[in-house]
């Protein structure tokens, strides 16, 4: 947000009078547009002026009425913050902004839960509002964690909980900058201030960040692994599936000595042989990161078993003692 | 790459002189933390400082031997290029660096796969190095291109082929910046002249992007969608087993009209009425965007279906019509 003392600094700086003008403006565009047919325009804006879509599509807009476009990028508070907190860039997924409608927590939800599968930290930019009287608007550090609860205790993922390791930035590049770490359940109960406000929910911690970590920021609790508790729903599935599909291999094994017909024997021996490689397939499959070979081999497995005590008469959902 | 013109334009800013260092000087970094500890030190360099490792660990350092610091930013090459090319900083995941040795290149297959996978863009940077004398080594694009398809032809996840629609920018924010975008096949055959490069794979464009990539780069091949190349592996399966499965369960009902013993019938019949319940339920896993449990589910009714098959002689893998 721009001082009017950030304002004069401008000015004196161009050596001309700068017009200060509401979001609106921009997003219009139109008068931008038509004046710059035939004068030079410049604006000044905060952070990489293409981070903002408005300057993208109004660059494009300009290119499609003839009128050359060149840009100075500036330092963006995006890399300032990751910087600032001693994370690493390049163990960041996707980026997400979250709005005060409790709607928007779902998607953030899902993109925190797909980052911590392949093991990468969330930035999470918070909505800011200021329409140009009174104090602007700050969406709370402590609302999103309340927002994304909410979307755990329906979902039930283990992407979002108390025990969740995260990092609070408020105000950075500011004289009264903030960097708080710790477990959602800690930081809940902290005053976070005036933003702009952004939230890491960091995946696997190289040693060195967590060291940065304790370094540049106030940890409040011991940094934790948030992509350990979000296993891989299919590795949890075949860790859960094998050990319980061999045993009703085994189980199948013993009805089988009282079977007296060879035929019949030798039909269920082999169906009991097919799932035994299928589940040590699956383990390999599991090893190899190919998860959905992995799943699909431990459900065939299950399949095979079930099917012959289906015919047999034994509940396949009651445990095989 | 500091030009001795760079460097007086410095010395001038800054009234004083300039100590130009190599890369390994700032890694050690024992001079630095030795000097800083009864003088003020200051690095200089491009991007956003804390984006490399090296910094943020100089930085950490730092603050164990009690030296305070603190950092300007500075605008980052990474931000700039998303947004020369007009694509969506927001639609970006995970970002990877490339260097010659071939074996980096199944990280970076990897991580495009998955990028892809959630429609994310993927920013690869390509390794260069300066040793100080002659000319700095920049890995060529064309010569990414050959690492990446040779790893396709090896895992064969349709991530990356000829087809794949590219962006390669070079020298950005130099006056002879270019950016270049179209089929990987097609940008293959063109000459990208000294770096650095950047090469983009996007996933799914929003037609904004498209339509500013059309206005800021030059386009050789119209835009298209990688992401739909790459659809969930999960997703395939179940299309692929879904209807195989059934048309087992329609044989094997067949098979059962023969079958005289009322107990017997009975028996096969429920595994039969289980594997149409899992094949409906994986269509509706999948539709719900629970994939693995897709997956099982279509494991599992052909596991059921199978395992009768096995235990009548027939072969379960040659077609069942």
């Amino acid at each position: 947000l721009l001082s009017s003392e950030d304002l004069s600094v401008i000015e004196q700086i161009l050596g001309r009078t700068v017009k200060l003008v509401a979001r609106w403006f921009v997003e219009d565009g139109r008068e931008i547009i038509e004046q710059a047919k035939s004068q030079k325009i410049a604006i000044v804006t905060y952070g990489d002026p293409l981070i903002a879509t408005t300057h993208n599509e109004l660059r494009a807009r300009a290119a499609g009425n003839s009128i050359p476009t060149s840009v100075i990028h500036s330092s963006s508070g995006i890399f300032s913050v990751m910087g600032e907190a001693g994370l690493h860039v390049y163990k960041f997924g996707r980026m997400v902004t979250i709005m005060s409608e409790p709607q928007s927590a779902v998607s953030v939800y899902n993109t925190i839960f797909e980052n911590l599968l392949s093991h990468s930290h969330t930035m999470i930019l918070t909505e800011y509002r200021f329409d140009g009287s009174g104090e602007p608007f700050f969406l709370d550090p402590v609302e999103v964690f309340k927002m994304l609860l909410a979307v755990e205790s329906d979902q039930k993922q283990a992407a979002f909980s108390g025990e969740t390791f995260a990092v609070v930035a408020s105000r950075v590049g500011q004289k009264d900058q903030q960097i708080i770490s710790g477990k959602v359940g800690s930081l809940q109960a902290l005053t976070f201030g005036p933003g702009p406000h952004t939230i890491i929910i960091p995946g696997t911690l190289h040693f060195t960040e967590s060291e940065a970590l304790g370094s540049f920021t106030q940890v409040i609790d011991p940094p934790s692994d948030n992509s350990d508790r979000v296993i891989q729903i299919s590795a949890r599935m075949v860790e859960q599936y094998a050990p319980k599909a061999r045993a009703a291999v085994q189980q199948m094994r013993e009805y089988l000595k009282g079977e007296k017909d060879a035929t019949v024997h030798k039909g269920l021996s082999e169906v009991l042989d097919n799932a035994e490689y299928y589940i040590i397939d699956a383990r390999r499959f599991m090893n190899q990161g190919k998860h959905e070979l992995a799943v699909l081999s431990i459900g065939y497995a299950e399949g095979l078993v079930d099917a012959l005590r289906f015919q047999m008469g034994i509940n396949p959902w009651l445990p095989s003692g």
